[in-house]
């Protein structure tokens, strides 16, 4: 498929996970004063890691999460709950601290990036914390022809290695997605149905489910929007093209680039999913620096992680995108990071190892 | 029931859930800027928070996980996998700092406060972060008779309560339990089974799980110690002493100890689960201060968390004890409450609600 020189440079750029590394890793945790294996996840996590940076006992500097946010032309078919205008009203809410994920960042520590990947209304006022990068003023009723052009997915695509590799640069670690956009499951939908090759009805979620007339009309937008378009599965720029989102592609484009700089990407929720898939198609080897923070409430999202062979950390009925799931895991990702280069083994602690004998193990190390 | 002076004491203090306080709570999840339930189980543990604190906005000053060992004279019937010695070394490795709870408490800014309550090794230095509290030198054989007298029970949940009364009066608002204790999951077995009618087999896990026959043999001394014991399951005290633990008994007092104080709970895996069957039965509203951590995959977790009716927040495959997963848990717990303090509501922050049509709603706020 064709793409541009930036994209393809990028893309050669990602390689595979370390495998030494990861089994150096692996044979570390066998050392450290607990029964093997009782750390369950964070024992995987933590050889992921190892595989993603390269050493034995990976360290996480910094974290940052990157939201992009646009809007979407197919909320005038009546998919949303909420006025188009909110996206720039919690975009300014992101900034002033007073959303969710400005909460949860805060309180974990995590650097915020808010990019204006394609908002409908007038342009923000300038923030440190923004980035101004709006590819187009929302996209175009996908219901009725492409959401943007191809130059426009590949810019999207373009500009989020750029921010992506930025934030690399500056000493993160971790890189977490999260979105803003009212419609965007809608079109993320349609991205799910395009890449997996599911029916609408099973990526279409029912958001917070008002009623099923609701979700049914939303599942037959999705539908017509595949009809109408029907975007190439084996070419994820012209699914990103047709029935995308700005911030969609912008984070289908960190993805790439936070693989590129062997940075481990936390994937939100189904939107953040969504743009993985893209960038999946792109280049199937960012399928090792990618972890599944949640498992959102949006049905949809199931059938993007089957795709991507994901099992996501935490499974809390969240449903709120921005980023908020992401950046809960990270917690937990940093303890299991934390626990493979800060334990004790059986040999420094002095503690006595398994007995040879047929007897049973219990959970407290005993 | 008969039990002791201070026991029936802190008993009477335990009060119920702060309904109004929770309403509030609740209430006010929905102005905040989101869609409304968005956060899922953030939102149900913030409204818990409220009615334990009874207070609308719950604030979390300082967080504790009490570790108490012991060790168990069932380990002579062959159903650990490590030696006695262990229970010992583990609690000098948590005070060295090389244990897994070590460095997850250090990382997540949690007090650490390991009790010695009954380890069978000659007597631990002194250490500012131990409390020396050994109510025996290990228990006996539950499966030839009792584990300990009533009166060493009653003194275990007596000795539980006031270190648990202690961590709260300086400033602590969620406290954790962790255990460490040789054959501890041998007693738990034993302990779940008597308190929630169900048989051995389905209260004994398969720890590591090195061999069906090991599982088996464990079950099968489970079995015995019920029957050569009789516990009165109306009568946890009772249960306590004759299959129980030092360790196991510390933790059930600490449980009554922080609810009698208003404290949340936040329970580890199995071996603490079998502590709050134990504290339970003393007084059934301590459920309103139980937070479960993690789901273990020791197998008679389950029995224990379907009995109290929790479900836990946390599902990693770990089985480590110690309270790992509890401390795990409280960044979630904390983010929790922070965001249902620190968020902007939508009049706050000038975001719009939703559209009064019959439009569908949206992940990301749309």
């Amino acid at each position: 498929m064709s793409d541009s020189p930036a994209l393809s440079d990028i893309r050669g750029r990602i390689g595979p996970a370390d495998v030494k590394a990861m089994r150096n890793a692996a044979a570390r945790q066998m050392t450290l004063t607990k029964p093997p294996g009782s750390l369950g996840r964070l024992e995987d996590v933590s050889v992921q890691l190892a595989g993603i940076f390269g050493v034995e006992q990976p360290a996480i500097r910094g974290k940052a999460v990157i939201i992009a946010a646009g809007d979407h032309g197919v909320v005038a078919q009546g998919v949303s709950g909420y006025p188009q205008t909110v996206t720039a009203q919690m975009v300014r809410n992101f900034l002033a601290g007073g959303a969710a994920i400005s909460v949860m960042a805060r309180s974990g520590g995590v650097q915020r990036i808010v990019v204006d990947a394609g908002i409908a209304s007038a342009r923000l006022p300038d923030h440190p914390g923004l980035r101004n990068l709006r590819i187009g003023r929302g996209t175009a009723d996908m219901s009725l022809g492409p959401a943007m052009s191809r130059e426009q997915a590949v810019r999207c695509l373009e500009a989020g290695t750029v921010v992506a590799r930025e934030v690399a640069a500056s000493g993160v670690d971790l890189v977490a997605t999260g979105d803003m956009g009212i419609g965007n499951t809608t079109s993320s939908a349609a991205i799910a149905a395009a890449m997996t090759g599911r029916p609408p009805g099973e990526t279409t979620g029912e958001g917070t489910g008002r009623s099923p007339d609701e979700l049914r009309h939303k599942a037959a937008v999705v539908a017509r929007a595949l009809e109408v378009n029907s975007p190439d599965p084996h070419d994820p720029i012209d699914v990103l093209a047709k029935v995308g989102g700005f911030e969609i592609g912008v984070l289908a484009g960190a993805v790439l680039g936070a693989a590129s700089e062997r940075r481990a990407v936390v994937l939100d929720g189904f939107i953040s999913g969504a743009a993985a898939l893209i960038a999946h198609g792109l280049s199937p080897m960012v399928r090792d620096y990618l972890i599944a923070s949640h498992r959102s409430a949006e049905k949809g999202h199931r059938a993007v992680l089957a795709h991507l062979g994901l099992d996501p950390l935490l499974d809390l009925g969240m449903r709120l995108g921005e980023g908020t799931g992401a950046v809960l895991a990270m917690g937990i990702i940093e303890t299991a990071a934390a626990c493979l280069t800060g334990m004790a083994t059986f040999g420094e602690a002095g503690v006595s190892g398994r007995t040879a004998g047929d007897s049973v193990m219990d959970e407290a190390g005993g």
